[in-house]
Order: structure tokens, then C-alpha cells, then sequence
């Protein structure tokens, strides 16, 4: 017998979620800790209650529904992503990995099937990181990434803390933050990104996440008169930073398949037409699956920074201020994605992804993997994020087969 | 006998001036119409008309002070600038200019010079335009290039209007601007450029002012995930721009010597690091002395503008906002210049002003020269605009003897 998720009762499930702080353009505004998240919070755990789980939350407000297995000395099998969104979101990104774990769970007890592990549901708090910086705060704590202290007492723009808004919903629970061990991790997401689609694939196969380094370039030249300035006589901070521009732009083909490299910070100084700007401040992001490449990245991002600035007599500083080194998920995990989307012949593709997710730090402490699939042109963080009901619905079948598998021939 | 202004005397009207607006750091706040501007025409006509010179205003507050001459029949040699300043200005930007016809006046009468045409000094309502725009407005209106009415109504930020400005200083005049022909006008003014400073030269003799064409350039590119957008599928607005900021600055060699060439503005949204660039916003600004050059030059900056965009998958808008043509000043004014230069053996350099000053507008209307001294690294528009003692009294050694000149053997 191949038991099967029932794709319409899931996509239900997202349109419901999706009415709890929806915008006028379709998508989400729901923001950690905020009235919002505890609504759907609440939602979400009389759905669970409803399947039997049973429903705990930690003092990071990360939340567990647990249905019981067969064997009671056996650690969870995870499902979990994020119900919070971005300001202007959409409905897909991170729902549907916590809305899939659900339908996994739905499913399960429709057909009475009991697994040897525990399935859990998890809901990680505050992953966008839009109201309390950064990102991915109770996946963060959960691994140990994170110090609980720090994030308990972080402050939104308007001066609120974190652990106050946590209480004020009602959800900062008692259970030590991290204390929790699981037997595996499986997050479903929508990529993000253009690929999936592009190459016509439902199932992406998550191998890692690239890895990721962040870097602020201020260059210094001299303000001078537009009309008076000899092209000789003049230090143009904004010359040199287009020639930046370019060089990193240049340095992904020169680097070759798997680097993405992006300035998407220019700010120039004073900023009038008639003067040539004495400051640029300008951002790079490098990302790349090896630690190798993006260490021969950087060095090159010196050399042609230091090159440039020196042609032009102008100075620079050049700071790292983030390095995010690449995840590689658990081998058996990830093979036990491509079984099931082998079984249920849904086209594949082998895929790293390029944001960051809780599973990243899930990793650390769990065996993990993630199933990607794609998403309208590639676009998320944004209200017209969509998916398809189908692709929707062959993530789940692809996510369950795995669980199962995991529960049946897992370490 | 050779007469001989007296550079002291300059200096010190120059410190005089200087105290009427100071700033802290030794700079001048002199907007036009406000309070400062008053009390510094109020003190300019005090010492013009204890030079015996007759002090008249036109309706849009322009100063003429006037010595007579032998003839009544011939109109007045000129010589002026303005004495109003930018919010964080210098004090020789156009004072020079003013406060040297000043002297020139007081060297005649110390000799007792009695020239053939009368001699008038002028200070040029409102030349920065750094309150109420445009710039060089008292002169536009007396050369008939802007528009009395629209100028009397504009208003600066705060609402206040020209007209009742200049009304509330006492400073409107009866006289209709514009209605005052002169016989030829000389303009006294630090370069603010670099140029005679960096070749060790004293005068600069102004054969012109370089045209001038504005630009906005606006980018549209697709906003994306710069982790999950491979390099292929990007339309990088920032690329493009820095491409074409790149292009903009190669074009000046290109054309050669005369041209100049400036993005001062960059503005990339959503300016976000982890973003790929859906827009940017840019200028240029192309000078050079002849027409022809700047045709070309616009022809050059559409062609690269639209490669760069079609390679990049960009999508373009290019509007020309500001044509200013070449200005080419009067051979015999110009030549009056040089020879007062050579005679007083003052290392000299013919120089083409790359600035708008007041003699641009009256060089319209009146046979017209300007002479440049250094101004120290070049700096203007600034409160640690400087020059010497030394190149003061050179420049106003040179008026005075151009002016001579022109009244003995002009036309």
C-alpha cells in the first residue's frame, strides 16, 4: 500500500495560515511575536491538538508537536520550518514547511500508520529576522549558535524586547532552549530562486547551503569641481568604485560554476551632479559551496580593490563583517530525499541553496536535509510569492516518503 | 608714470567683507537677501560713495556704482561679481571680483585718473543661487536670458519670495533690469579649479566658458536573491551603471583634451546587500568648449548607455535637463587682459573658465573678459577657500590695467 498526502487538504492549509495577516496584495504580514504570530500560533496548535499531538514550547518560543511512535527510547524525527514572515512576504516561505509536517502527520493518522520514532512538528521563532536582528533566532539557540541571553533581551525599532513579546503572546514556555534532542531534521521550502523552474524540475535535492562572506568597501578620494577638475588632477571615489563593481561582478565567471558574487550597496558622496564624489561606500557578497573557492575569492576581492584604488589615488577600507561557512546536510538524509522523489517520478535536480534556513543550524546539532520546490519567477520576500498547488503537494509526498524511510532503515 | 592699486588696502577690504556672514571656520554664510547681504551692500555703498561714486539699483536689487568719466556720451566700462556667498562658502568667490573694482576706483582718485568712459562697479543680485535658484540670477534677468516676473516670484525653502526679500532689504531698485547698457565688463574671480595653482601661474586670462550638457540616467534591472539567482539569470542594475560610470569617465579620453566628464550621483535601490539591484538612478555631466565636441560626446554617451543596457538586460531612460552653450568672451576685452598681464610680467595661462560666473550672462550683452588668480588645491564653494595676498593684488594689478586699456584704445 503507498499511503498518500492529500494535496488539497494541505493547500487549504495555506490559504487558512495565509488569512492570519494577510496584505491586500495576497501575501503576509506577520512578523515574529506580534499579534499575528500569536494567532497563527494558536491556530496551529489546535490543529495539531487535534491530531493527537502533544504540544510544548521552549523559552525561545520554539514550539514541538510531538505524535508518539511505536518506541518511546527513540529520538524525533523533525519536521519544521518558520510560521513568521517578512513585512511585505508571501505565503509560501517557511509555512509550508511547518503546514507539510502537519499534512505528514494528518496523513499518518488517517491511515494508521504508527512509526517507530516520534514525529515532531516544529514551528522555529523569529527565522525572517524583520523585527528582531538577525535571522533565525530559535533554530539559532536551539544549536547552540546563538547566545539565549542575547536574543532573549533583543530589542525591535520601537524599543521592544524579545522575551517580554514572547511572554506577551503567551508563548515562552519552560523547557530549556536546546535541551531537546532530535533524531533527524527535514525541512521543506520553496527555493527561492529561479532554477527549479528555469530547468522545468519539481523536487530540488538539497545537498548544503553555500556558504557566504560579507564585506563593507569605503573608498576615499577628493571632492572636486566638476567643471574645473582635469580628468588628470582628480581622485573619483566613484570611478574606482565602478571599476570595483565590475571586478566583482567579473570574479563569479572568473571563479567559475558555484560562485554568486553581488554589490548591492552604492552610496556616494556628496552626491551632486556637479561634483565628483570624495566617498563610496559600497557592499560585496561572495557565496560559494567551498570554503576554498571563497578564500581565493576574498583574496582576489584585495588584490583588484588594492589595484584599483591605487590607480585611482584613492583609499580604502575593506572590512569582513560576516562569514557564514558552507553546510554540507547529513548524507543519509539527503539520500533518503532523492529515494522518495526517485519513487514518486517527480523531476529532480541536485541543488545547493543559496539563503539561509533553520536547517542550517538545525545541522549542527541533527542529521538534516531540505527539499526544495520552486517557487513563480524565482521570488520570494515578497507578496506576489506563489506556488503551485501540485508542486506544493509532490514537496509533501516527497517530504513524508522520507520520514518513512528514515523510520524504517535510519541510523 | 605707472599707477598701482594697493594690495594691502584689497586685502584688508577683503578681511573687512569677510566679517559680514563669518562662519567659524573662517568661511562666509551671505545668502542672497538675507540679513548678511544687507548689511554687506550697505557697507559697499557707504565706501563707494566715499569714493564720490553715484550708487543706483535696478528692480532686481543689481548695484551699480558709478565714477564718471571726461565723456558723458559713453557707456560705462563695468567691472563686478556679486557678494553674496554659498551657505558654507569662501570669502573671495565673487567678493575678489567686486571689492577689486572697489579698489581700482580708489586708485584712480589716489592718482587723480580721470578716464574717458565712466566706470561702474557691480554687484550681481543673487549669483550662487544656494537659496533661491538658479544661479546667477541678477545678471540672467539683466541679459535678458531669465525672466524678470518668474525670478521676482520664486521663492527659497522656506516660502519666502524674491521680490519681498529684496524689498525687505531695501535693496529694489527703480531702475528696469536690463536697461543700462555698458560698454564692456571685466570679472575678476579666483579659478576654483586647480589648474594655475598646480603650473605655478598668477593669472589666468579666460578666453571662455566650456558648455555644459546635464543628464539623468535611470536604470531598471529585476530586483533579486543574491544567494539564489545565478550570475546568467541576473539583470544587475548596479552592473550596468558601474559599466557605464566606467564608460562615462573613458569617454573624456576618448575626445581628448577640452573634455571633462562626471558621474556625481549613484543611487542603486533597494540599496540592500543581499540584493541584486532593481534600479539605479544616475547623472553625467559632460563639459567641453565646442559644440561640435559635446555633439559628439552625447552621441558617444547614448551608444554606450544602450549597448551596456542591452547587454545587461536593462531596460534604460536617458533626458538631457541642461544645455548650456560655449561662451567665447570678447578678443579685444580677452586681449586687453593678456597685455595688461605680460606688461606687468605675471606668469600667465590662457584658461577657459569650467565654472558659471555673472560674465557668462553679461557676455550676451556686453563686449566681456575675465581673469582668474589661483585659488589654494583648487577649493571653492568652501569655508577654507583661500588665495594670496599676492595673486589678489596681481589680479586687481591686471583689472585695473585691462580697464585702462579698454578705455584708451576700445572700441
Amino acid at each position: 500500500m503507498t499511503i498518500k498526502i492529500n494535496p488539497a487538504r494541505l493547500w487549504n492549509d495555506i490559504i487558512e495560515s495565509g488569512k492570519i495577516g494577510a496584505t491586500e496584495k495576497g501575501g503576509l504580514c506577520r512578523l515574529a511575536l506580534s499579534e499575528e504570530d500569536r494567532r497563527v500560533r494558536e491556530w496551529f496548535v489546535e490543529a495539531c491538538r487535534a491530531e493527537g499531538c502533544e504540544v510544548r514550547f521552549d523559552e525561545l518560543g520554539n514550539l514541538f508537536a510531538r505524535r508518539a511512535g511505536h518506541r518511546t527510547d527513540l529520538h524525533p524525527i523533525a519536521i519544521g520550518s518558520h510560521l513568521d514572515s517578512q513585512p511585505t512576504g508571501g505565503k509560501f516561505d517557511g509555512i509550508l514547511g511547518v503546514l507539510a509536517g502537519l499534512e505528514v502527520v494528518r496523513t499518518f493518522n488517517e491511515h494508521g500508520i504508527k512509526t517507530e520514532h516520534p514525529i515532531e512538528i516544529i514551528d522555529w521563532t523569529n527565522e525572517e529576522g524583520a523585527r528582531f536582528a538577525p535571522a533565525m533566532q530559535g533554530s539559532g539557540v536551539f544549536a547552540g549558535v546563538l547566545d539565549k541571553e542575547t536574543i532573549l533581551s533583543c530589542q525591535d525599532r520601537e524599543g521592544r524586547v524579545f522575551g517580554e513579546e514572547l511572554e506577551r503572546i503567551g508563548f515562552r514556555g519552560d523547557d530549556a532552549c536546546g535541551d531537546h534532542p532530535l533524531d533527524s531534521y527535514f525541512e521543506l521550502h520553496i527555493e527561492q530562486g529561479p532554477i527549479l523552474e528555469a530547468e522545468e524540475k519539481v523536487i530540488g535535492v538539497v545537498g548544503g547551503v553555500q556558504g557566504m562572506r560579507w564585506y563593507d568597501i569605503t573608498l576615499k578620494g577628493r571632492a572636486s569641481h566638476a567643471g574645473t577638475t582635469p580628468m588628470k588632477m582628480r581622485r573619483d571615489a566613484s570611478v574606482a568604485a565602478a571599476e570595483i563593481i565590475v571586478a566583482v561582478n567579473r570574479l563569479a565567471q572568473e571563479i567559475g560554476e558555484g560562485a554568486l558574487t553581488t554589490t548591492g550597496v552604492i552610496e556616494a558622496y556628496p552626491n551632486s551632479r556637479n561634483v565628483v564624489p570624495s566617498r563610496v561606500f559600497m557592499t560585496a557578497d561572495l557565496r560559494h559551496t567551498r570554503v576554498d573557492a571563497l578564500d581565493r575569492m576574498e583574496e582576489r576581492l584585495k588584490e583588484v580593490v588594492a589595484a584599483i584604488c591605487l590607480q585611482h589615488q584613492v583609499s580604502e577600507t575593506l572590512d569582513r563583517l560576516w562569514d557564514s561557512p558552507p553546510v554540507q546536510f547529513d548524507v543519509e538524509c539527503v539520500d533518503a530525499v532523492r529515494e522518495a522523489a526517485k519513487r514518486g517520478h517527480h523531476p529532480l535536480r541536485e541543488i545547493t541553496s543559496g539563503a539561509g534556513h533553520d536547517a542550517v543550524h538545525v545541522s549542527r546539532v541533527a542529521p538534516t536535509a531540505m527539499i526544495f520546490i520552486p517557487c513563480k519567477d524565482g521570488i520570494s520576500h515578497n507578496e506576489i510569492e506563489s506556488a503551485t498547488p501540485e508542486h506544493v503537494g509532490a514537496g509533501a509526498s516527497v517530504l513524508l516518503e522520507a520520514v518513512l524511510e528514515r523510520d524504517h532503515h535510519g541510523s
